[in-house]
């Protein structure tokens, strides 16, 4: 594409601070300055809601969108969150959370709909929109949970009116009385901060006085200034297409997405259809009446049904997106998504890291390898700082980390139970070569004596990644030995952006990592460690250190070690993924708080298993190696080979 | 080496905010963090002269410093500074330059000591000394000197008396009587900020009351502050190393350089001894007077003589380094050097360009490939700077270039007289094919039909660049078409730091480049290469800018593309330079003025040469192409052949 940069010799020449030709200082013009100061290397993470919509229609790309409720149960929040990982891989271009006056909605509990959006936006990384209703709210009220909704880093708000708390609704005086009140609010109160959804109804609002007098509604919530529409379910696609028709004729222009609602049981469509007092068709109830215990028949014909009105939706050319009601569960609306094609079973990851979506963290681009197995625990440790590291981690001026000092956050617990753990990393434990066994089985996969599979460790809250699985065979030997490594990558000498496992960033890009292994282990292994990694200077860095911090690196001058890379088209370097060694001595005191507080606490005090977690804790040294020389063969399997050998050899070998 | 990185356990931890546990905002306690906001790729770069000399005294590495007097006129001026290049790339530790009373010392003429100082640091990157004496100088003088030193980026000074005006030496009241009285002056007024040399006399300070007197004077001066002492000329290693077991044995122990004379002529010789009032050794006079007017016997026994006693001093063990007295001349301290193995031919490159030895500039490590032969222009326009960019152009919040109203400043001269220009130039210009001809020539080393090699070109002050001789024959062929190249590199796919060409910065790290090219072309040209650029996309970007500001680019959101970086052990990655489309927009200002202010200009108004070069500045384009397909063969050559075939082929293949 070429651009006629005219504004080179427009805007730009005319931010220069002296048009006469005289000598320009530089330190004053330089803040109008058109130059942006991160690679931006895509371009949906710096835009707005509506731009997105925006560029997603100009190119022609359809997305979708995703409905959840807020749970009730802190048990529930955390199966939502690890949903909402789930889902989000299949790259919906934003999830609604809906607002539930009841369950103390703008409060800080771990289920309220002000902090499970917040979740979703900061730790998952999704763009979200936020219900807020004003009904039976005072405008202090409302402003509140804006507020406080801006400071969490939401940016898209869906003004409702909500339902009254009495049967019959009466109007306010200086109250909310409809959701153009609300949107009027934001707009007043907010300016432009808010991206404002609204919502439209395809067969009219229930309480309206006629399908007419709601449009005209719709149309007042618009041009209070409202970006988009989603619409109330409906189960006939000309329903739809009509309400679209219609709102196109009283002039509303802004973009319009369908509320698509897969039938997912018999129950649940009877409740919904109750509270929204619509009416189901009974081209759909004479199919469904007959089938009414059978929840997998009735799922089936939901997801047909759903597949088949989203087609006609589609193929007018004038749908840009669907909305879905997921009920808070995944495997209709999936499959919908996946006959549809809009399901991405692979999407492109601008960094290798999932980023947040949060506003402030925009720029992001560089963090510690560390984490890269709890990226929650590090967006938590560091929500606080002013700036986030961007281009160099060096270049930082917020090293100092939030203390980890709740493992009960409801987002750092693990999502298996007390029992699942136990079953996977013992009842018992013997010694620590239980504890071996136990790394290596997640390891390799295999079921472990009891026949249960190891799908997690206290520092993996999944199963390998396809990246580290390319290194499974050195893995499981090592572990095998007592390397019990908890985090590791392959090295890559310019492999395509594109690529499907190590791939990340804009297309036409390579990308490069240097080999990179992190384990704990055994003071006798770090002291032939430390006298075979003489012979690797200076090619391999090392930090070693254990649980009371003695630490012992190579590392010049406390700079952090670049590991992963990559170089793109037009664009500056991008390194994502560095080895920080002063990053590493608060991310060793999360990694030895995880055997106590995830592993040794599933045992009675006392207990001998527990003593084994606490010795491992108080005497083993986390260790990581990086091997600079990326373009040759890893040699850090060589450099664990060398170890075992000089232990393996005779005494005086050692000395 | 195995650093136990106590510190962080001890004061890194106590840099935390609160001790007591509580959750850190991060935000307050950075500023006093450990970590550093450059990779510093050489320490040499960050310290100060007294911290290199004592890493050097350390590791047991001898070194050696040059000392040049300001000349008198400004071609002289432009003369010294191509020596301060030529004879810097053989690596001296600094280079002092001498504070002449007579020659208003301190002013802003480009032949003043402090001028020429500055443009040693700023310009030529060297670690410089600036000479100052106190004689007949109110405190207010001195401080106002060192002030503007300060303020040029001088960081040393060394102290001296300097002679009375008078022939008798009177002692003043409240003014500075003794070096001693300026040292404890800069200390008192500019506390540690300067490095303080001191002058010692071998054999005595000539006016000194007995040499013990003196070696009392010299302790003085520096328990006053001084930090190393540097001695008058002698002729005898034994007066040298006398005084130095004589300036021990009273308790000096700072670093002692033995001022080192080549003798390189009988008239400099004489000349020197009258001033300095020492007395020339009969076993030298004997081999002189006999050859004093054989200037090269001279020079030859001078060598000869110099290379002795330095082999003496050095073989002592005690001596850390060599400083030169140059008398401005290149010849005979070069030989000296050569012979003692201290000459360092191929000095490491910490970056691919040259770095100023301002510490304004210490963490700069990005710059556009633009100026790549033209530095000292860059630093000029740039001089005003607040901050530098490091780590990314694109983080550089100064982007505003200063004018380049100065074609005048002497530093930016071209080192060749209108005469020598005329002559590789052409005296007289037929068309535009004559231009042609220039450029080729210049690539291709051959001399033009009227036997002149071109040695350089408005563009390139110096012959061709080893690694731009990489491209010689693709130039030649193009240049001959009329692709008037200006500046390229060739792609590299990680060679090693330690690559002779190609390679800089630390040992056992990796150096890759993007193919580059830029030249000037006809619109002609430009509208076929437009035509064919589209098959290149996105590999190839481009910037096509006519004087006018017309320009065509297809880089991403005006972002720079780092076009050379390396990766190396423990390190970040550093990106050294970049093709920014915002700064090339001044440096077409720069490279389309050149045509007429060091070329047009050589010929009369209105002469048919002069209308010649006018018509390619008014309509030619300057364009620049980069390959981002670093690890593949370039194609920047190809496209340019698919441009001629296009040109080539009938009319409709245009369309």
């Amino acid at each position: 594409m070429v651009n006629q940069v005219q504004r080179v010799d427009g805007s730009f020449q005319a931010s220069k601070s002296d048009s006469s030709g005289a000598s320009n200082s530089g330190g004053e013009s330089s803040k109008d300055s058109s130059r942006c100061s991160t690679p931006v290397l895509d371009a949906d993470r710096t835009d707005r809601l509506r731009d997105k919509m925006r560029r997603r229609m100009e190119s022609g790309d359809r997305w979708f969108s995703l409905e959840f409720f807020p749970p009730r149960t802190s048990n529930g929040a955390v199966n939502l969150i690890s949903r909402f990982d789930r889902m989000g891989s299949g790259g919906p271009l934003f999830i609604d959370v809906t607002w539930h006056p009841a369950g103390d909605p703008g409060s800080d509990k771990e289920t309220s709909s002000m902090m499970i959006a917040s979740t979703a936006v900061n730790y998952c990384g999704l763009e979200s929109i936020l219900h807020l209703t004003c009904a039976n709210q005072t405008k202090e009220q409302i402003t509140g949970h804006l507020a406080k909704a801006k400071r969490l880093g939401l940016k898209n708000i869906m003004a409702l009116r909500g339902d009254p708390v009495a049967d019959v609704w009466e109007e306010e005086e200086c109250g909310f009385n409809y959701a153009t009140d609300l949107v009027k609010h934001i707009r007043w109160e907010f300016d432009d901060y808010f991206d404002i959804c609204v919502a439209g109804y395809p067969t009219g609002h229930p309480e309206a006085e006629s399908y007419e007098v709601d449009l005209k509604h719709l149309k007042e919530k618009v041009d209070a200034g409202a970006d988009f529409i989603i619409t109330q379910l409906f189960f006939r696609a000309e329903s739809f297409l009509k309400f679209v028709k219609d709102c196109r004729a009283i002039g509303i222009t802004c973009p319009i997405l369908p509320g698509i609602f897969p039938i997912q049981g018999y129950q649940s469509l009877r409740q919904l259809v109750k509270l929204s007092k619509l009416e189901v068709p009974e081209e759909i109830t004479s199919v469904i009446e007959p089938i009414r215990d059978n929840d997998a028949a009735i799922r089936n014909y939901g997801i047909q049904h759903a597949v088949g009105m989203c087609r006609v939706l589609l193929e007018t050319g004038d749908v840009p997106g669907l909305h879905f009601y997921t009920l808070n569960r995944e495997v209709a609306t999936m499959e919908v998504l996946k006959q549809l094609g809009l399901w991405i079973e692979d999407p492109r990851r601008p960094l290798p890291w999932a980023l947040s979506a949060n506003p402030k963290r925009k720029v992001e681009d560089v963090r510690p390898i560390f984490w890269a197995s709890r990226p929650k625990s590090y967006i938590y440790r560091t929500q606080d700082w002013d700036e986030f590291p961007n281009g160099r981690w060096g270049n930082s001026s917020s090293p100092a980390f939030g203390e980890l000092n709740d493992y009960y956050l409801f987002y750092l617990k693990s999502k298996s139970s007390k029992d699942d753990l136990l079953k996977m990393w013992g009842e018992e434990l013997m010694n620590e070569e239980s504890v071996f066994e136990v790394f290596t089985n997640y390891i390799t996969g295999q079921p472990n004596h009891c026949g249960h599979k190891v799908m997690c460790l206290p520092w993996n809250d999944d199963p390998l990644a396809p990246e580290t699985n390319l290194l499974k065979d050195e893995l499981e030997k090592v572990n095998r030995r007592g390397i019990l490594t908890i985090n590791s990558q392959p090295n890559i000498n310019g492999k395509p952006s594109s690529d499907p496992i190590v791939g990340w960033g804009p297309p036409g890009g390579y990308v490069f990592q240097k080999a990179y292994l992190e384990f704990f282990t055994s003071s006798e292994n770090v002291t032939a460690l430390l006298k075979v990694l003489k012979k690797y200077e200076p090619r391999v860095n090392y930090h070693i250190v254990n649980v009371q911090g003695k630490n012992t690196t190579n590392a010049p001058d406390l700079q952090p070690n670049a590991v992963t890379w990559g170089i793109f088209p037009g664009r500056e370097i991008v390194q994502p993924t560095v080895v920080d060694p002063v990053s590493f001595m608060y991310w060793k005191d999360e990694a030895f708080g995880l055997w106590i507080e995830q592993w040794a606490k599933l045992y009675e005090e006392e207990s001998p298993s527990r003593m084994i977690i606490q010795y491992i804790h108080d005497n083993y040294y986390l260790v990581n190696l990086v091997d600079n020389d990326f373009p040759l063969d890893s040699c850090l399997s060589q450099v664990i080979d060398d170890m075992f050998e000089l232990l393996d050899a005779p005494l005086e070998a050692m000395e």
